[in-house]
C-alpha cells in the first residue's frame, strides 16, 4: 500500500529519499523528493485513474514546497514522465506490421487480429516478407480495396460491426493513415481505432505563457471531470488531435478558440517550436504519437475562457512551479508532461550541466518522430 | 565544371531549377533556387576549401535576393546541410569499436590501427566479443593501463611519437573520453586525435540575437582567414569545443568573452536550449560531435568585438536573411548551419506544415546524441 502512493504521511521530512510506486499496469518507477510541508494527501496516476481528484490548492502546495533534494534527484522526475509515456515499449515484438503499398503504416496485436478475421473481404493476413520479427505474419487490406475512399469505407464498416467494447469510445473523427507525416494518405481511420491498428497519430499542443516582470508564467488547465480520458488532470493551455485534411496551423488556431477562448488576433502570433514523440503499449493498443509543439506568448491581462466544456478552470503558475509539479507528481495528463518538458528545455529551465540532460532530451522523441 | 559550382553565370533566372554539384569527397546533393539578381560569382564548399573567399556584400546579395522557388524547394536547402554534416556515414561499417571497461567509447579505422601497432604496450587488438560488424576486431588499451592518468599519459606519448602528418594540427588541448556525457571519464585525449579514435566530442554553440522593433536579428561572424579550419567562412556568434574539466556554462561564458567581447553582465543571461549531433566520416576520421545549443539575447546597441583574433568581423542580419544564406549557400561552417537551423525551429521560422519538417527536425540529431 505504501508503495502504491506518491505522497504519504511521512511529511515533513528534511532529508531526500527515494520512493518507488507502481502504476496500474505494473510499470514502476522511482522518484526522489523531500517536501517541507504538512500537506500529505496521497496521489498517483493509479488513484487518478480510479477517479480520486485533487484541487488547485493541493497542486499549489506541491508547486511551491521547498525541495532540498532538487540537486540530488536532478532530472529523474522528468525522466520518469518520459518512461510513463513509453511504457511497455518492450512488448512491441508481440505486434505484427500493418502494411500498405510496401510501407509499414501500423502494428497490430494478434489478439486484435482475431477480431478482424471476421472480415476477409477487408483484411488479409499474409506471410512475412521480411518485415517485423522472424516468421511473423503481417496484416494488409484486401487487394480489391485500392482507392483511399474504398478503404476508408470498408474499414469503417468493419469497425462499426465489431462487437461492442472491442474499440471503446468511438469518436466519429477520422485520422489519416500514412507512413510519415506529409506522405501519401492511404486511407482514413476512426480516431478511437488508431491505437488498435498502431497507426501514427499526430496532435498539436500549445504552451501559453505570460511574461510578468521578466519572469515567464504558464497557463495550466484542469480537465473537466466529465472528460472520458484523464478527467480532472492537468493540461497545458491548448491541445488537440490532428484530423485528416487540416493543417497544423489551422488546427491550433481552432483549438485556441475552442479550448481557451483565445481570439485570432492573439493566436495568430503562435510560434511552432518542434515536436515530441512517444510509443506506448497498453494491452491490444500500440500508441505511436507525434505532437507538434507550439508556444504562444499571451498579454499579461489575458484570461483564458474555455468554450467547449472540456476544461474546468485555468490557473497561471511561474514556470519553475510548473516544473515542480511535473517533477514531483503525475497530475498532468502524461503526454502533456513531455510538451512542457520540451518547453523547459527550449526556454533554459534545464541546464546541460545537469546529469542526464542529453538522455532526457533524446527521450522526448522516443517514438518514431516522422 | 558546371556541376561543381553552387552559383554560376545563368542568372538571372525566373524559373526554379535543380542544380547538382559535388563536394570534394564525392558527396553530391541537389539544391533548388531561383535568384533575380545579376550577381553571379561561383561558390561552393569546394572553392572555399581551396581558399577562394567571399565578401559580406556577396553574402548580403544572396541573403536579400528574391526567391520564387522558396515554396517549391521547401526545406531541401536545410536538409542538404544536415547531409553535409553527416557525409559518408554509410562508411561506418569500415570502422572497428574502441572499447574500454565494456563500453564503446569510439571507433577506429583499420588504416589508423596500423599506426597504433607500433605501441603494443599501449594499444591492444582483440577479437570481436559481439561488438560491431561480424568478425571484426576491436581496439582497447593495454590491461596494464588502469588509471585515467596512466592512460592519458601513455596514449599522449604514443600520439607524440606518431609520424608527422598522421594526426595533423595537434592543439595541446585534452578532450574527455567517455561513453556518454556526464558518465565516467576513462582518460583524456588530444583534441586533434579525437576523430581518429572516433570518440565523441562535445562543444558549446551560441546564437546571439537582437530584437529590433519586434523582429529578431542574428549576429553572424566571419572567421579569420588565418584560421586553420574553415578560414573566411561564416559562424554564429560564439562557439567552442568543450575541454576536459569545464562545465558548459563556464565554457560558454569564457567563449562569449574571448570570441565576441561579451561582458559577464550580459552573457550571464545566456539560455541553454538543447543540443544537435552529427557523425561524419572523412578518410580515417570518424567525427561524432554533440553541440550544446545556447541563445543569448543582446541589447540593441551592443556590438561584438573579437578578442582572440579568430573572427575577422561581425554583421547583424534579420533572421529570415540568415535562413536564406543557410538554405542557398555553403558559406557557413557546416556544423554552425545545424545550430542555426535548430534556432529557426525553436523560434518559429520553420512551419510544421512544410514538407519534410519532422525529417529535418530529426536530422538535427543524426549523431549519437548522448
Amino acid at each position: 500500500m505504501a508503495h502504491s502512493t506518491l505522497f504519504n504521511s511521512f511529511f515533513p521530512l528534511t532529508q531526500p529519499w527515494l520512493r518507488s510506486f507502481s502504476l496500474d499496469n505494473g510499470f514502476s518507477l522511482k522518484m526522489g523528493f523531500s517536501l517541507k510541508t504538512s500537506w500529505s494527501r496521497s496521489f498517483s496516476l493509479k488513484t487518478m485513474l480510479k477517479g480520486e481528484s485533487f484541487t488547485w490548492d493541493q497542486v499549489l502546495g506541491i508547486a511551491i514546497a521547498e525541495d532540498e533534494a532538487q540537486q540530488l534527484s536532478g532530472l529523474n522526475g522528468y525522466l520518469d514522465k518520459v518512461r510513463i509515456c513509453n511504457r511497455r515499449y518492450e512488448a512491441r515484438s508481440m505486434f505484427m506490421p500493418f502494411i500498405l503499398e510496401d510501407e509499414i503504416v501500423g502494428y497490430v496485436h494478434p489478439g486484435f487480429v482475431e477480431h478482424l478475421r471476421k472480415f476477409p473481404n477487408v483484411f488479409t493476413l499474409t506471410k512475412d516478407r521480411g518485415y517485423g520479427d522472424h516468421g511473423a505474419d503481417f496484416l494488409t487490406l484486401h487487394p480489391s480495396l485500392v482507392s483511399p475512399t474504398d478503404r476508408t469505407e470498408a474499414v469503417g464498416d468493419a469497425i462499426t460491426c465489431l462487437d461492442e467494447g472491442i474499440i471503446p469510445g468511438i469518436r466519429n473523427e477520422l485520422y489519416p493513415v500514412t507512413s510519415s507525416y506529409g506522405k501519401p494518405v492511404f486511407f482514413s481511420l476512426e480516431r478511437a481505432a488508431a491505437p488498435y491498428f498502431g497507426i501514427k497519430a499526430y496532435g498539436v499542443h500549445m504552451n501559453g505563457y505570460v511574461n510578468k516582470n521578466g519572469e515567464k508564467h504558464l497557463w495550466i488547465g484542469k480537465r473537466s471531470n466529465s472528460k472520458p480520458t484523464y478527467p480532472g488532470m492537468l493540461d497545458h493551455l491548448v491541445a488537440g488531435g490532428l484530423p485528416y485534411g487540416i493543417s497544423c496551423k489551422e488546427n491550433i488556431l481552432k483549438e485556441c478558440k475552442e479550448e481557451a477562448g483565445i481570439p485570432i488576433t492573439i493566436s495568430d502570433t503562435v510560434v511552432p517550436a518542434g515536436a515530441v514523440s512517444y510509443m506506448e503499449i497498453d494491452g491490444l493498443r500500440y500508441k505511436r504519437d507525434v505532437l507538434f509543439c507550439f508556444d504562444l506568448q499571451l498579454p499579461d491581462g489575458f484570461i483564458p475562457a474555455n468554450e467547449d466544456g472540456e476544461v474546468e478552470s485555468f490557473k497561471l503558475f511561474p514556470v519553475p512551479q510548473v516544473a515542480n509539479i511535473i517533477r514531483r507528481t503525475e497530475f498532468f495528463k502524461p503526454n502533456c508532461s513531455l510538451v512542457i518538458i520540451d518547453f523547459l528545455f527550449r526556454h533554459g529551465y534545464i541546464s546541460p550541466d545537469e546529469q542526464g540532460y542529453l538522455q532526457l532530451l533524446q527521450g522526448l522523441r522516443s517514438g518514431d518522430c516522422s
